[in-house]
């Protein structure tokens, strides 16, 4: 890591069912994103697809691609024509049955620098991801690229305080949250906004305990439920940046927008100094986190 | 657990070089508490005496007290007859030369239900932790009393995600921060606000990916550095508690101050399973969190 100064784009966008609209509408916000000046762009959680976890159906199967494959040939060739790094999320075909929800993270020179295979899978009305995604066999791995070390998490990863911990134990220098979550209809204002303060408040934190910026793309946008069981989906938005200490230093609304930010790589060395949680762990004392319950 | 609502009290005070007064002073706060109906009352850090790790002075050991003591002694009394739990925070000479940082918890007979031994020690201008206080050697173990299972854990350790899971895995119902924490009065107005919502945020992330609410009790007032090497310690206050989303249910400001609120014991349930986090974990992926750093 030589440069100090990084603009990172997030597309936040709304996604349709018709998948070759969502790739031409996120080559486009690329493009405007590197017209922005980014080096750095990170796109929502399954940018190419509609949600399609609000139902248990096999052929959705159908919307998975291999990697390499298309998508990662059209990303490729974007990030090396545009001299950009992209972090992409896609729906990955392994083998017939066997399926993953995949980070792929594209340099500069157009190669694909790493990927990461999202490790916490949720599962709740509406959320049907252990039907898909079979959970990630990578590890906690950051991806090095040219500019920095990317510790790339997928969404319900989010929530694991060890997933962040683990990438920046292996040298992670940025935390990256792809995204897909949303309101349920039915639940109130106040729950609603509940839960959108948790999820902000705890990445956050990862940024704090960890002294690493944190990037965090959502997709916006309502989506129904193919299925008519419930209200559909109200991703909400709120793509943010945020710096060492938590500090928020960008954040979008609920409606698209590309929008850029510049951040100091060079800010962890110095809040690391004052707030030196590495230094203090307690690793003689944390053998029962590899536990499920401690009964 | 049989009682949902939960009414705890915290006492937030400023400290002088004054043993006796400081402690006369917990006293009335512990008995205003009381009348105001909590069951459960929580104090600041080393509430007995000034924050004595502004600087390394030998005779300053001579501030530390045994467990059991005078101080359990007089503390065990009051939670017998005000039948209330009390969480406090003393200073332990465990034998010449081993020396802790010790929450010790009453429960309503008068006796003490456990304690537990500050395990993350912080080290910094001002704050010279290392040179007084061994590092806690009890683990993570939630303190088992009539009103609950109680996961203790001090001030530094409000920093280390690992603590409060590892308290969470082992049936913690509540997580406690007995904390004495403040600016540096040479730090800007803007890196201070950073500080203490930093603080606020981490804090409400440990109530959040475990489910569980979390109290907080700061000391508050200004101490002088007795070296005259600092400006001192502006003790910044603002305790509060949080639900088990990490939302906020009371809060204080700088100055002394005695509040009561009641948490709902039973959120617990209902949040973890919209929110099951515990489920999720990868135990299987977990095994670097015990490593200083993965190089």
């Amino acid at each position: 890591m030589t440069k100090d100064a990084l603009k990172v784009s997030i597309v936040q966008h709304s996604c349709s069912d018709d998948v070759e609209a969502n790739q031409e509408q996120i080559i486009t916000g690329i493009e405007q994103a590197a017209a922005q000046g980014a080096k750095l762009i990170v796109l929502p959680e399954l940018h190419n697809t509609f949600y399609f976890c609000q139902t248990e159906d096999t052929n959705n199967f159908d919307l998975a691609e291999t990697i390499p494959g298309p998508s990662t040939k059209q990303l490729g060739a974007l990030a090396y024509d545009l001299e950009i790094v992209i972090v992409s999320s896609l729906f990955e075909k392994r083998a017939a049955g066997l399926y993953h929800n995949t980070v792929v993270v594209f340099d500069v020179d157009g190669d694909i620098a790493g990927t990461y295979r999202k490790m916490h899978i949720p599962d709740d009305p509406g959320f049907y991801e252990k039907f898909y995604f079979t959970p990630g066999d990578l590890g906690f791995t950051p991806i090095e690229t040219s500019i920095g070390k990317l510790g790339v998490l997928i969404c319900w990863d989010q929530w694991f305080p060890e997933a962040a911990r683990l990438m920046a134990l292996a040298g992670a220098e940025l935390l990256l949250y792809p995204t897909a979550i949303g309101w349920d209809p039915n639940d109130n204002k106040t729950e609603q906004a509940r839960q959108k303060e948790a999820w902000i408040t705890v990445q956050r934190a990862h940024a704090i305990t960890n002294g690493l910026p944190v990037v965090v793309a959502n997709r916006c946008g309502f989506e129904e439920d193919p299925s008519g069981h419930t209200k559909g989906i109200e991703f909400w938005g709120n793509s943010f940046v945020c710096g060492p200490q938590g500090e928020i230093l960008s954040e979008s609304k609920r409606h698209p927008t590309i929008f850029t930010t510049e951040i100091s790589m060079r800010r962890t060395e110095s809040v690391r100094r004052i707030w030196p949680f590495l230094r203090d762990r307690r690793t003689d004392s944390y053998y029962d986190l590899i536990r499920q319950y401690i009964d």
